[in-house]
């Protein structure tokens, strides 16, 4: 693998170096201004000026299990961390607006690495167009790195939620299905030359932000994102709803094909089926999907005695995915 | 000292033997919900109906650097969490109205610490009127425990910065100084009982949350919260209001008087001066202090020369106080 520019953790000056106000003195020029901030970060708090009705999620991401040092770089993480809270703000219809950022690092850890992170959160973030309102930065024990991020958005509709699939909706993808996971895998297996895009979206997932409001606006029953993987995610939006969502194998075969070649058919099918970190969207659509969705399934009633919960045409499937305490796949 | 219940960081069934539902589902009912809430904690993000004027801030606790599992119950941390978050929105004239609570933990934590924990947020966010808004739970690497709250709160008016300290204005005080500091202290010392008030508070510290936005409201040019220590944090209004504040040690006395009894006259001194976690509101005011307030010092302008900074008695002092990386007091 290429190397790649600022990845080492302990390469430089060292944080302990130098004093907090110094740190952040060249965080900040990398982190763009939320344009709504009456006052960004540096004072007690941010004030920002919002519509009415706000979103906000936090998520955080831990160095070894979340991601390894010499796979990803600074930069890859923050654009993860920023692109997995901006998801969650999309997937219940809003349009992302600001972030707080936290940094919790072993003093050990070079302030090259931590600006390569926030030169790229800044720029997931100004890809988005979405500020930094503010943040924190704190010490850790030897070894621990761990980036926390709140995401704040505006909601102009009704939230879209995990609990409104009705039987008769289609079940819509918006983006890859596997990409993240078999990226992963590659790494793992130390062949990442297999499939370079699939290792890029490990690093650096995408989410498509813009279609979450769109499919609220054009009546989305239920949405989140790909975090979990496409079973375990669906099973959520199934157990909300109090429905079965039947997924067509045969509209996923397009997405195991492309990911066959470099992993092979089953390793394949289990990416798509079981992969998370993909962050792509899912929802229910009673009615006619927005452009970009594609239907990969249908929400039926429960039948008598039947659990809620996600089928693979129409017979039950291990769901499988990550849990964090018994981090078990 | 006396045995404090669900104290024990290891004790009972471990998070690794429960999936992160069933955490959950033991935590949640502890923690109360935000009645502005559309949306709270379970689904991709929380959404709730605001004014239109939100005032945000981060905060995170790291066991080890900001507590000792021996000094401090689980509970004891979720006070001490929110309580900070709390103070940095009234230190901006805010009024405190939700949280998100992330918790990265070792899964060998006990789940009976856990539920100890979200019972103190529970306990602190209800005696604040805030709600629970969602959050976040993740594993960590052995030994680390840590804490990450976001708070949001409602600005009625003009947010109070650190910027607005004027020449002539009041330098003045709300709450005690130097408990948190002294009660740390004496758990080095491994006497507690010189001073319980002191231990309790370094325990749980206590921010006059609603004194803050009542000195907005009255005018106040700067506000921020004791987090650091009175001379470092009034240096930081003297710094970004371009300012020098001139502290009284005449007016300091009876907090040394009410410390020195348990750790000697230096010691109190110190405490009082440079003892941080304290979340006191500091302010100045132009014109007429609010009841609760207790003058203790002058803006001045900076002579020619001068550096903007913290004066004692009208002589240059040591700042001292805590820096996070450098990890000096």
């Amino acid at each position: 693998m290429p190397q790649r520019p600022g990845a080492s953790l302990h390469a430089g000056v060292a944080l302990r170096e130098l004093d907090e106000e110094e740190v952040l003195a060249q965080v900040l020029p990398l982190l763009p201004a939320d344009p709504d901030a009456v006052v960004g970060p540096g004072d007690d708090a941010a004030v920002v000026i919002t519509g009415t009705r706000i979103v906000t999620t936090t998520d955080t991401v831990v160095l070894g299990r979340d991601w390894r040092d010499d796979w990803s770089s600074g930069a890859d993480v923050g654009h993860k961390v920023v692109t997995q809270n901006l998801a969650d703000v999309a997937a219940m219809g809003g349009r992302p607006t600001g972030v707080l950022l936290t940094l919790v690092a072993d003093p050990a850890v070079g302030l090259d690495w931590v600006l390569d992170h926030a030169g790229g959160v800044g720029e997931a973030c100004r890809a988005a167009g979405v500020g930094v309102l503010g943040g924190d930065l704190s010490s850790a024990p030897p070894g621990v790195v761990m980036v926390s991020v709140t995401a704040l958005g505006a909601l102009p509709g009704d939230p879209v939620l995990r609990s409104g699939a009705r039987p008769g909706d289609v079940v819509a993808i918006h983006g890859s299905l596997g990409l993240a996971a078999a990226g992963l895998r590659l790494l793992e297996a130390g062949t990442p030359e297999r499939h370079a895009k699939a290792v890029a979206r490990q690093r650096r997932p995408h989410s498509p932000l813009a279609a979450g409001p769109q499919a609220a606006a054009a009546g989305a029953s239920a949405m989140l994102d790909i975090s979990d993987g496409l079973l375990r995610d669906g099973r959520r939006i199934a157990r909300a709803s109090g429905t079965v969502l039947d997924l067509d194998p045969g509209r996923l075969q397009s997405d195991v094909d492309a990911l066959a070649p470099a992993l092979g058919r089953a390793a394949a099918q289990a990416c798509v089926l079981r992969g998370g970190e993909e962050h792509s969207l899912l929802a229910t659509f009673p009615g006619r999907m927005p452009p970009g969705w594609r239907a990969i399934g249908v929400v039926r009633a429960a039948a008598t005695g039947q659990a809620p919960g996600v089928l693979l045409g129409g017979r039950p499937c291990e769901v499988g995915g990550w849990d964090h305490f018994r981090q078990s796949r």
